[in-house]
């Protein structure tokens, strides 16, 4: 049942003056005019907004990115594997625009070891190098050893991302299962990863201890900081 | 060897104007000043600026949470189990505030079947519950499903994550190694996942085709939305 911009804010959890600016962005396509001065909203508004708002917020994705990314959902023509190319590189960090030579070799011998295709143009490729340049800018370059333990943990990932897209019903549902196990899978391993290290941190009040004789108190250190 | 801020800019790669920004908000310390309009900086302003430009650039932090790690980095009393509490929180999806009980049981089970202290209040944990509300409120509920494979993918992250820190030669090296860690190794994942996935996707057109019919070419799918 169509519904007006406020019960649509309630629903999606978006503020409306936020949804005003996704209309006029073209987030959002436009409600049924009701009058001049109203308009109403659908269900698929209401999806619409909350998928927009995932991207945002947990996927920290601009508005430019999302509009690309809306585009390649809207586009029938667009192939799954076109639109996961899309969806990565919307969510990729930005080109930091600095690589040199020894990054740019250090991630050629990698993609060779793991016996991938080499892409030095795509997205991903360019993040890595960016990645790699500032591990060595920050003198750090000995963080290029952990790259193939990434990817052995990465294989498993990349099978589930693939498969939660392929047990889809539809076109349409497969390829929001692309930004949706794109998006939130990004965030869940970030914060998965967090509690893991949160875990194995006893080893380093253990490490600590022997080193400097610190207490070793027990408060939480994530709540500690606020 | 002391150098001016043209030559600051230069070695750290961050423009004039920003490094200004940055020693107004306090996240460099200011140079030595050898006239009243003029200062030069050391070495330590050169790696301190490449360290907050990585966390600007690839990890995506607010200046708050910059602030918030350095602080960390530069007080003696820290210890290392908290310097990490405070990366991992800084680096955290902002909490989007809107929960359901539904997500907070799941990731409650969820933590209990990996057999981890249940830390409802950790930001780790929140960040997950937030995710898996947005999972649900998109109409993704069947996300959750793919915790156990992140949990397991993690472990082995998690535990380079500490190796990285536990192998330097001293605690200011190793609270370095922490923000370095975590910073360039999330960036790295994200990069790698989508690097595989990319190795992978050729199982994505074989599907659409059989599903479709699509005439699946072989263009650059993350060349072809620039």
């Amino acid at each position: 049942m169509p519904v007006r911009i406020a019960e649509l804010s309630r629903r999606s959890g978006v503020p409306v003056p936020t949804i005003k600016y996704y209309l006029r962005e073209g987030l959002l396509p436009a409600g049924e005019l009701t009058s001049p001065n109203q308009a109403r909203y659908s269900d698929v508004h209401v999806h619409r907004l909350r998928l927009v708002r995932a991207m945002v917020e947990l996927g920290g994705l601009s508005i430019a990115a999302v509009r690309e990314v809306l585009g390649a959902l809207d586009d029938p023509e667009k192939s799954l594997h076109k639109a996961m190319g899309t969806v990565s590189a919307a969510v990729a960090p930005p080109d930091s625009g600095s690589e040199d030579e020894v990054a740019h070799e250090q991630a050629r011998a990698f993609v060779e070891r793991q016996g991938w295709v080499y892409r030095p143009r795509s997205y991903a490729h360019t993040a890595l190098v960016g990645v790699l340049t500032t591990a060595r800018e920050v003198g750090h370059e000995r963080f290029v050893e952990t790259l193939d333990v990434l990817a052995d943990a990465a294989r498993p990932l990349a099978e589930v991302d693939l498969a939660y897209v392929l047990s889809a019903g539809s076109k349409d549902e497969a390829l929001e299962g692309v930004v949706v196990g794109t998006v939130l899978g990004d965030a869940a391993m970030a914060a998965v990863r967090a509690m893991v290290r949160r875990e194995l941190s006893g080893q380093l009040d253990d490490a600590e201890e022997s080193r400097s004789g610190s207490d070793g108190n027990d408060t939480d250190p994530e709540r500690g900081e606020s």
